[in-house]
């Protein structure tokens, strides 16, 4: 069981015609059956699924055009979907219409090793992109924690425990292609690694989250694997000691490749879930990357700043296998917390403030959730000033749901108050509608309307997200 | 003299009424003067002024605000205006109108340097950031040649010789404060690293020309001083030796900080307007920043790739102050290439291709300037793929004018044909203005002009700029 939802808007009427038009052309490949319709209305958010009317798989970038076109003439709703991880209602279908599975549109289009670049279609994983391209010496080192397409990382501006060293899909897609609301396309940006040519389009689409458009090609930036790598644990005896060892390393420009905090809780949950044995207090993920040289000079330099705020002698992770077991265990560390409290529902949350107002974020946040009554976890891309909550909670107890939306909300109004932001790179999906007009204000929620309407007329590319309701109405 | 233009658009009525409000609230800082007109209708591109009808010299972002309102109502064009150091025609008043100018708002508002962060007015430049926050150990890496103000940077995306490590003003703006065109101001951004809330608005005013809104308060990124920097000099025997080098540089992901070309004919005009000496042929501009042994590692590496392409050993320049001299005469190329051919006229360009298209790029480029009759210099920032040609004009002589654009136009389209960009890093303006359709395809055009309508519906900001007259009328 799962947490519902008021919603402000309805479901849209799908007319027969559309059905059968799509039915025509896409055969086996369109379908109303209930699992299908299901699968496609659920994500990995709290809520209760709402599913879409009809799902199409398409092909190819002209078939996605079909598609919308038709919707556009029937002012029909229309959900880009990938692979459902989404932690924040994206492709709940709110106003019903047609769900786009993207997923066999996943083929590497090109590598450009020589230029550090690769097109991939949309429904292409990130892992699926890093074996791939392994043979080149190159990655991409986007990593949120799901294995998720890389249309919808690009979608929601995913990032992940890269992103300290690496920048988030912001600063790593190139160029895309994408489909209009009205079946029109457009190919933003080039595969030049700079241009001051025209509005930033690319940029536009990056983190539009399916309402303006469908990307069905992206260009993504890669990197040479690093000569050497080692990944370091360290445990600290307080929270604060952490995260303060994390300001210094940022502030000292130690380009740590990945600083990742885990709380007590976290560490016991990722234990007994990913079998391992880490020692259960508070602690740091390291990585490094670069020469051999340099990977030991940032090493001991973080090593120093860590023991100067009481933290442990490192526990390194040396082997290819030993850190692969590592990282996978934190990208886990989700599936591990739902463990804390069998039969639980989670509830996220994913903040991001400037890294002068992290350990006053973190420490408000973990006393507040204290008081509360149901377990939690707090871990984060702390490097970015970035953390996640997630609140275990009794799917039966709806008081436990308002509680933790009400942390939720303090937790925002927080990030926001700190000149953060409510999401770092989870987006805003259903989840965080309601801060956005706090966090951009009511001049700038109304420029995003009106990019929308400019965008998407007749509002049919994944309606009732991102913006509130009211917003659009102006 | 300089060379004309041919325009389709005409200079709009500006009505008494108007310019009295501006008169009676501006005082002193509202002026008709001719000169201080002809200062604010001219920047460093080669066309003749072309006058604003008055000119107001803002002090906060509130009078920004009322000037906007007024020319708003009266739909008179208003032209943001800094140092005037455009080289594409940004800031020419092509139909007439208010120049805003802003560099009387030039504070520093704050330095966070536990965020690595500082908010600044439009009108502060580069060096008096970088003067202002150097005690702080933080610097602001982006350097175009000019020394430009903030405000302008962000308005044109630019970037310069540090953007192969450190990116351009694209990566290094977190948020803005932007008047719109009927006064509203909205605050785009925040002081987070990264954020997944809501359409990318701050990405959308950096490099739109002051085509989408007024700049009046910009947060940008900063890094610590480096612990060690060097810098070194190499010189090749032929322009490809030197681009090879290059390729192969960011293809191993050597971190350098800095890559400069300059082709022969750079390098003798920097000797003689900068008084230097560096040995006449194709050369490298490297620096390096890091720890000492880091530093040491990255000179070693890029050495042994230079010398496999009949690179000489490096020549250091080690102390900060000929460093300086370096990077300073590097920044005066521009001036000293004017020196080439005393009484003439620069006409510059600007592409950015994939590093692997760089060579025949510009091989193929200077096969052809090699058969002009003026002489050019070609350089630039390598590493991104990014390189200018400056060309210089007998301003009595328009058969060259005519063979410099000719020239200009099959770079451009070379330079988009190979998947990149007419303009790396100094905008489109006037001068560029014909390519946009080539590279961003008619759909993408049309919604650069709906995006522009959405911003400003009266078309009073920076009118004429950028977008293609026929993009507009849609």
């Amino acid at each position: 069981m799962s947490i519902g939802l008021e919603l402000s808007c309805e479901r849209r009427f799908v007319p027969q015609a559309l059905l059968d038009a799509l039915a025509s052309r896409f055969g086996s490949r369109f379908s109303v059956a209930q699992s299908v319709r299901e699968h496609h209305g659920t994500d990995e958010s709290p809520y209760q699924p709402m599913l879409p009317d009809a799902v199409v798989f398409a092909e190819s970038t002209e078939e996605a055009a079909y598609v919308a076109r038709l919707c556009n003439e029937h002012k029909v709703p229309l959900i880009p979907f990938g692979v459902g991880s989404s932690l924040e209602g994206h492709v709940l279908a709110v106003e019903g219409g047609i769900s786009l599975d993207l997923t066999g549109m996943n083929a590497i289009l090109k590598v450009n090793p020589e230029d550090l670049t690769v097109t991939v279609q949309p429904g292409v994983t990130r892992k699926q992109l890093n074996e791939e391209i392994r043979d080149t010496g190159l990655f991409f080192p986007i990593d949120p924690g799901a294995d998720a397409t890389i249309g919808g990382m690009s979608a929601t501006r995913a990032s992940g425990t890269n992103a300290v060293r690496y920048g988030t899909m912001r600063e790593n897609v190139l160029a895309l292609e994408v489909v209009m609301a009205d079946g029109r396309i457009v190919r933003p940006g080039s595969h030049a690694r700079k241009s001051s040519s025209g509005y930033d389009l690319t940029r536009i689409f990056v983190g539009s989250e399916g309402t303006l458009g469908i990307i069905t090609e992206i260009t993504l930036r890669l990197y040479p694997q690093p000569e050497a790598i080692s990944a370091a644990i360290c445990n600290f005896p307080t929270l604060s000691a952490a995260v303060e060892s994390v300001i210094q390393i940022i502030q000292m420009g130690i380009p740590v490749a990945r600083v990742e905090f885990m709380d007590e809780w976290a560490v016991k949950a990722t234990n007994a879930y990913s079998k391992l044995n880490l020692r259960e207090s508070p602690l740091l993920l390291f990585e490094f990357h670069g020469s051999p040289a340099s990977v030991q000079e940032q090493a001991e330099a973080v090593q120093d700043i860590a023991r100067d705020n009481g933290g442990r002698d490192f526990d390194w992770a040396m082997l290819p296998e030993e850190r692969s077991k590592l990282w996978t265990a934190r990208h886990h560390a989700y599936f591990a917390g739902l463990q804390l409290r069998p039969g639980s529902v989670a509830s996220t949350t994913d903040v991001c403030v400037p890294i002068s107002c992290l350990a006053d974020c973190v420490l408000e946040t973990a006393q507040e959730l204290d008081q509360a009554p149901f377990p939690y976890t707090i871990l984060g891309h702390v490097g970015d000033g970035n953390f996640h909550v997630m609140m275990l909670l009794d799917p039966d107890n709806p008081s436990e749901w308002e509680e933790s939306q009400a942390l939720n909300r303090r937790l925002a109004e927080r990030a926001i108050r700190m000149q953060g932001t409510c999401t770092g790179e989870h987006g805003i999906g259903l989840h965080k509608i309601e801060f956005m007009q706090l966090e951009h204000g009511e001049n700038g929620l109304a420029l995003m309307a009106g990019l929308k309407k400019t965008f998407d007329p007749n509002n049919i590319l994944n309606p009732g997200k991102m913006l509130p309701a009211k917003s659009m109405q102006g």
